[in-house]
C-alpha cells in the first residue's frame, strides 16, 4: 500500500481475541479455599518498530492496529514531520515488526536517537532480552507463606497512604521478609518503587530471597524480571497480571499472584509456596 | 561515604513534604458550578542517573532515597552484580543527579547500554528534551468545549470495556472531534492507546487541532508532550495529574481536566476551553 491511505483493516475496538487476551488455569484462593478456575490476561508482545528498514524501538504492546501506533509514535516523537511524508508502511505477517518507509530529516533522525527518559512505568534493559544472566535464573527457593498471612498483609498495603490520599497519584512497593522486616517505598513509576525497596533492604544488608514482594500497579514482564534478577520468590499484587509476566513467572520460579483484595486473591504460577 | 555502609538519611516512607507533592489552584467543576480549590498534585522529577561520572539514564521519579533508587536499578539490570562492587554513592546536594562509583565488568556495560524495549506506561525522546518543535509550541486554539458534553462523555468514556471487564488489564483512549466523530482504542501502555488513536485519526484524515482526548490512565508529563505535538488542545482523564504535566500544559496552552469521574471534574489548566 502506499500514502495516503496506508488503510488496511481498521477494526479499531479491541475485540477479545487471540491478540488481546488469552485463557489461563489458575488457583483462586479465599477463606473458603482453593478453587481452580479459568480466567483471562491481557496479552501483551513485542512489537519491533522499523524506519526505513532499520530497527529502531521494541515496544511492549497489544499486537494490534500497529500502522496507527507507529504513524502516531513518528509524529508525536517529531520524527516525521507530516503524515504526507510517509510514503508505506509495511507489516509484517505475524503483525511483530512494523516497518515505515518515509522521507526523514537530519533534526527527524536526531529526534529519534535522542537521549532517553525513563517515565513513570517504564523500564529498559534486561526486560525480555537475551540476557545471560536472566536467562539461566531460576528462583528455586522452597520458601512458603501461609495463604492466610498473606490476605492479611494485602489488606494493610492496599490501604491508601497519605500521599496517596493527597494526590491519588502513587505506586507503592513492600517487601516483608522472613524475619518480619517490611520496607515500604513509594513513588510514580512501579519500577522506580521495587528499585527503591530492594535497594533500601539491600542496603540495610538483608537478603531478599526469602521475601514476599507487594506492589500495587499491574503485575506486567518487567515487574517479574526484577523478581528474577533479584530472587525474590513471591510478588503480590492487588491489579492484574498480563500474559507476558504471567510466563516469565512460569519459566523462572516465581510465585504470581494477582488481584490480591477484598480476602481473595488469585495464584496464576508456582502456588505450592502458599500454603492453605 | 564508602560500602559497605552506604546510608544516608534514610527516612523511608514517603512523607508530604516539597520533595513529593506540591499544591496548586484549580477550578473544580461539578453541576453546581465551577469553584476555586486548593488541591495537591504528585510531584515528580527528573533525577539523572550517573556510573562512575558518566550519565547513562534520566529517570521521572520522586526525587527521594535515590540511593537506593540507583542501588536497586543497578542490580536489577545486572549492570552491577552484587553490593559489595559499589564503592561510593554521590548524590548532588539538590538531589537531581546521583552518581554510583562501582566495579563495573564488561558485561555490566553491554547490560547497561542493551537495547531498549518501551513497557507499558513508557515514553521516550521528546518528553521534556530541548528540542524545538516542542519547546516552541503552544496550542492557540480558541476551540471550545460545553462542560456538560464533557461530563456526559465522561461518562461514557469510563464504563469498562469488554476487554477490560475480561482482563482487568487495559488503558483506553478516545478522541472526540468537533464534528462528534469518535475515535477509540485500548492498549496496556497509555502512551500507545494516545499513539494508536491518534494515528487512527490522522490515517482517516481527520483535523485534531480541534478535539479532545479521554485517557483512562494518569496524566504525567509525557502525555501532554503527546497532545502539544499534536496540538491536541483539550485532555481529560478520570485518573490523577502530576505536578510536571500540569506545568507542561499550562506552559504550551493545553486544558488539563483530572479526577473526571461522578458528574464532577478538576480543571488544572487553561478552563477558558470550558464553557459553563
Amino acid at each position: 500500500m502506499k500514502n495516503p491511505l496506508l488503510k488496511g483493516n481498521f477494526d479499531f475496538v479491541n475485540s477479545l481475541d487471540e491478540h488481546s487476551c488469552k485463557s489461563v488455569v489458575i488457583e483462586r484462593y479465599a477463606h473458603t479455599g482453593i478453587e481452580v478456575w479459568e480466567d483471562s490476561v491481557i496479552k501483551e508482545d513485542r512489537v519491533d518498530f522499523l524506519l526505513n528498514g532499520k530497527k529502531f524501538l521494541s515496544v511492549m504492546c497489544i499486537a494490534k492496529h500497529q500502522v496507527a501506533h507507529i504513524v502516531g509514535f513518528l509524529l508525536s516523537e517529531a520524527v516525521v514531520e507530516k503524515l504526507s511524508d510517509i510514503d508505506d508502511v509495511i507489516l509484517s505477517d505475524d503483525g511483530l515488526q512494523v516497518d515505515v518507509i518515509a522521507a526523514v530529516s537530519q533534526s527527524g533522525y536526531e529526534n529519534l536517537f535522542r537521549e532517553k527518559t525513563l517515565t513513570s512505568g517504564c523500564c529498559i534493559g534486561v526486560t525480555g532480552s537475551a540476557q545471560k544472566s536472566f536467562e539461566c535464573s531460576y528462583v528455586k527457593t522452597k520458601y512458603k507463606v501461609a495463604a492466610r498471612t498473606l490476605l492479611e498483609k494485602i489488606g494493610e498495603f492496599n490501604k491508601p497512604s497519605a500521599l496517596f490520599d493527597t494526590t491519588g497519584c502513587v505506586h507503592k512497593a513492600q517487601l516483608i521478609l522472613e524475619d518480619g522486616t517490611e520496607f515500604t517505598t513509594e513513588d510514580i513509576g512501579r519500577h522506580n518503587a521495587i528499585d527503591k525497596v530492594v535497594g533500601q533492604a539491600l542496603l540495610e544488608q538483608k537478603s531478599i530471597k526469602k521475601s514476599v514482594l507487594f506492589v500495587s500497579g499491574r503485575l506486567s514482564m518487567e515487574m517479574i524480571v526484577k523478581c528474577v534478577m533479584h530472587k525474590v520468590p513471591i510478588v503480590v499484587s492487588k491489579a492484574a497480571v498480563t500474559y507476558q509476566g504471567l510466563k516469565v513467572a512460569h519459566e523462572h520460579g516465581i510465585t504470581l499472584v494477582g488481584f490480591a483484595r477484598d480476602e481473595k486473591m488469585n495464584i496464576y504460577t508456582h502456588s505450592g509456596r502458599i500454603m492453605q
